[in-house]
């Protein structure tokens, strides 16, 4: 404990036990109240201590446990054939990092989910496959590999993959813990099983996906963007312009905000996302927020160290940064760019007015590895 | 459980389990991973099940207590005197209902609190005493009986009763469990012990709380109402004025939200307040809600049904009605008005877009009631 | 002409004008086109220099005229019988000042105008008499001397003096002129002449009056302030509060804004008005700004130097004050405070980024006398 | 005059003029006052009825104005050389249509007009030219056939060929008249002559123009796009996909309104673009609305009926829509579509809340045609 995190000083609770005190205690459980300064010290803490911890995720591992679990259930038992991360400083939650969920979804040719909608935000990251589909309010999106795509709060969605497809795999994000913890979390079936695609296929992603350019008569009032879909060629293809044109962040190299082109705003009410270029062989300063994110490589191998601990990645892997923790990126090729995607709860973070953030300062911006 | 509410339908998970799936699971947590369909109806369901609890405290019982307090614990030691409510659903989490804090604070003429600042925001209403007064950023609020106070997310506050003051009772309302749920809670002490105070005495209220008017030349650009203050008189005066122009709600009687007079917003970024009257011999009808609410019997008495179960009320009870929770009121004074004031963190809810609403409409409105 | 103001440099248009060119300029009209730099020194001027000139306008004299009026037309011939105030340096628009148009109203006992509405909007400023009232949108408001009311763009409205009532004189305040140079200016007569009233008495400024409170169950969705009249005992004691409180505007002494409670915006689209006090025997000091002001003298007496030039004023007189004119105020009772309420154009500069503001810096901050 | 549209009813001013009237009315003009009645019916019109009227410029003839202007006048001398539009019905305000200015400006290979900066807000439609660009605010943006370029109120900004250019022509709107009759136009010169170019070329439309992605370290406060440059394979490209994906508006075809990336509003606070495609053979119904708009011919040919008059139209006319007349346009190719960019002063008139919009219903949704 640092010195100047010290509970021992005038401002903190610092009462010594003694018997009538006890006995006070004792009395005020009977009236289901308590005193505050036997918990404000860790109600309140000084900064946050947040309980999950870093931690990254193999693909080639959980590949092979979704390929398995493909054969253990079917969909009709399982709803959705997901195996999910699970914080070890978390495990009460079934999340991935603070609020958060994430796993990894496999599904067979010709199998198709029924649609459902919950009170949790989704996105989908996808990792790979051919004829991979979802179904969002009536729409349906062809899904490619590195694309992202959103199922908002409140939607219908259903996935599915096309007769002549092949086996298809994809990150979730949901913030499911998040709408349980605030008891907030309704779920529903679609009373048809599957919904009925009522528009050309692909069409939200094409009508909202013009750079400077929105439709006069297709109006949209909804709290998501109605692009659904960001496809990769065009991602990839703006963050080497970017490259071209800024000399990025010292944080997170050359970074883009998936956006809702009607407001500027997030994608989602409670989620967002980003997509990184770390340049041949770069290697980001550490800093740390407030806020968790879920990091997965969509492009090259490195290494980031999180909390002093250093953490190797190749393409596909998954990693997560908690709230408050110092984290930075290495691109080890020093030839080609790597990129990772992440997605967090920064949106819920900001319109609480709960974001911080710090850099850190020592050591020429890197933090000692310690593990 | 309710039939609609079977977890025995496609679309649902309801693997039956067996040897090779077991041996799937402990393989899977050796990764940190796991099956979701495991888990999947438990972190997703079918509507809020919120672990707190509908529960009300006497105020005769809980001012014992801090009377008592007041002897057995310095402010030096303590910081802050406060016997705070201890929900039996969420007694981890030091909460009233939800992710809210609340309970009552004791002061003796003479006392200062120290300033701190914390990312939680806070509220006060004022219950007795004399001489009180809170000290928000600079600016000294002398306090009165029902006067509703706020101390928002990041600013410095301390507390303090003059000399010749009488013993001062409030209740404190703070999201602090949510704060640290989000990982994003911050503590400090004021470096110089108090703040100096910048300003005329009782400035802000007086400057920001003209109806339908602003001054022209204070700009306030803070996420938070500059009123600070918003005393019972006025209030009590606007629920009397709103009473003869309109029916009022049928589930609330005739109710007003306290709001930033800059923006008509919420007073803080997480925590709303409302003061509502209940007119002589009125009952209102049920519904529900997402979001929890923390009530404090302003005036009058009666009794709320919540979730099937009666609570009997009278002036400076507190009772809490948790998310999704049925609940209506009743004025048993047939001649005169009773009044409701209320917190909550609706903010964070709306934000989320996780706000549902639903009326009971079996009964001619009106709960059984089952205790 | 100002040096730093000279047309003869690089960057204006300063074309010698010889035979070809004046047949090219023939040419170009044939087509009814022309050259720019003909225009241009005069279409973009260095700053603005309104048509519109300070100008004041002298109670007793309108007064006259205003009475004079009542005996001299009908309601039912003339609509409504007003001396409006025509800006020597605008007399095309029929304006006040810039786009803002302005005159005094007088009623009799009995008489009630047919219900309009128009896509101007309109406010009123109370004078004198008894028994007068104006229905906006099915509300029936009464007034009272000094009270500021608003009947915003596109709402039905009618004025009216109870039988028992007596002659009664308000200022009205439009921007028909401006409606009408957008080309965007409808008039509709009510189809029943007059409308139906379905609200208890002076409702809306009572429900949405209170400091720092608005109603749960009385949903506003317009454009303008739900509060339609601002009464002045409330508007006085405001000020003096504010006077207490703060120091206030070097340019306008103790100065509030009308607003709409709703979202603390201006109380219309198009128009703003503020109600400012100076304290026995100020003077302010000058500046200008971009914006169009009309003021009327609600109490007290003094002169104002408006582009050096000094207008003495006493109650219920009217002045104005042009775009980008320098103007200074003075209270010449040193024991008594006056106050001038005002109305503006500033929401339509505001959102068209047009606002700019200069202080005078020469002589202290007080223009020299010239006329 | 339409029968509805008769001022001989209650409620309109239908004073007969007498003796004592005249004699009323001169004594009014001595106190630079006025009747109301005398100017009601006149101010306050039934309808909009524009003094702009629709009118049609050819490309051909206005081209060859320019060319004759570049031999005529020097850039040190006229500034910028430009042949501008004049509505025959608004010759006084040297305006296009309403209060916006146009007109054609041609420059020489290795020309640069001096920098300079004004209250109006302005935008380029590029025709012709090789090696043009315009530097806005310290940036360098090179311009190319159809591109749309803005240059916003208060931004330093000039344009110039490259020495290896060829002479470049496009078309200018301002809202010159706005800010002029706002009383709000200010003019300035740059210091220095020219501005440094301080960011990569073409950096904005990059950084800025990605399809749902914004960059995160590099914030953007101001009231305009900061995307600058919309350019044309793009913005035809985003028509095209928007075409086989709707039916597109009974009005106006496939038709995209140019934005602000950072919050999906208008590019400039004063003035609004789209661009339009008309399918092969396409003719739209017609309808009215509020506001002004300027079209430029990016692609094909064909005619619009304005007002009941039929104007032919090619690449780069320009005809205007006065505010509130019936418009219609047709795309006479059977087998090829036809672009219009258009601007407009929409910002304006929605924040004033002056906008409406009317179907023509009879006649199967056509004008019939009067000349």
């Amino acid at each position: 404990m640092d010195d100047k995190f010290s509970d021992e000083v005038l401002g903190r609770a610092r009462v010594k036990n003694n018997e009538k005190l006890a006995s006070f205690y004792d009395d005020l459980k009977n009236y289901s109240t308590g005193a505050l300064w036997e918990v404000a010290n860790d109600i309140e803490p000084w900064e946050p201590a947040a309980p999950s911890v870093p931690y990254h995720w193999s693909y080639e591992v959980t590949r092979k446990h979704v390929v398995q679990s493909i054969d253990l259930v079917t969909p009709e038992e399982a709803a959705r054939r997901v195996v999910y991360f699970s914080n070890p400083g978390a495990l009460d939650k079934s999340a991935c990092v603070g609020w958060l969920y994430s796993g990894i979804q496999g599904m067979k040719p010709g199998e198709r989910a029924p649609a459902h909608a919950h009170s949790s935000s989704a996105l989908r990251f996808i990792i790979e496959g051919k004829g991979a589909y979802t179904v969002v309010d009536h729409h349906k999106v062809p899904l490619g590999g590195n694309d992202f795509v959103i199922t908002p709060n409140g939607v219908w969605h259903d996935h599915g993959i096309a007769e002549d497809g092949e086996i298809s795999i994809w990150q979730d994000g949901l913030d499911i813990p998040l709408a349980k913890a605030m008891d907030a979390s309704f779920y529903s079936l679609h009373p048809e099983g599957y919904q009925p695609i009522d528009f050309p296929i692909g069409d939200l992603p094409t009508i909202y996906g013009a750079p400077g350019l929105l439709p006069v008569n297709h109006n949209w009032d909804k709290p998501y963007s109605p692009m659904f879909k960001y496809p990769w060629d065009k991602t990839y293809e703006a963050l080497k312009g970017l490259e071209q044109m800024t000399d990025g962040c010292e944080f997170d190299g050359i970074i883009m905000r998936y956006t809702n082109p009607i407001n500027g705003g997030h994608v989602m009410s409670t989620m967002g996302a980003h997509m990184q270029l770390l340049r041949g062989g770069e290697h980001t300063k550490a800093h740390r927020h407030t806020g968790s994110i879920v990091y997965h490589v969509a492009k090259g191998q490195g290494y980031s160290v999180i909390g002093g601990k250093k953490f190797e990645w190749k393409e596909h892997d998954v990693f997560v940064v908690p709230s408050w923790v110092w984290h930075e990126h290495c691109n080890t090729n020093s030839k080609d760019d790597a990129c990772l995607f992440s997605f967090n709860d920064l949106p819920t973070i900001e319109k609480m007015n709960f974001y911080r953030e710090e850099a850190y300062t020592e050591n020429g911006g890197h933090q000692e590895i310690v593990a």
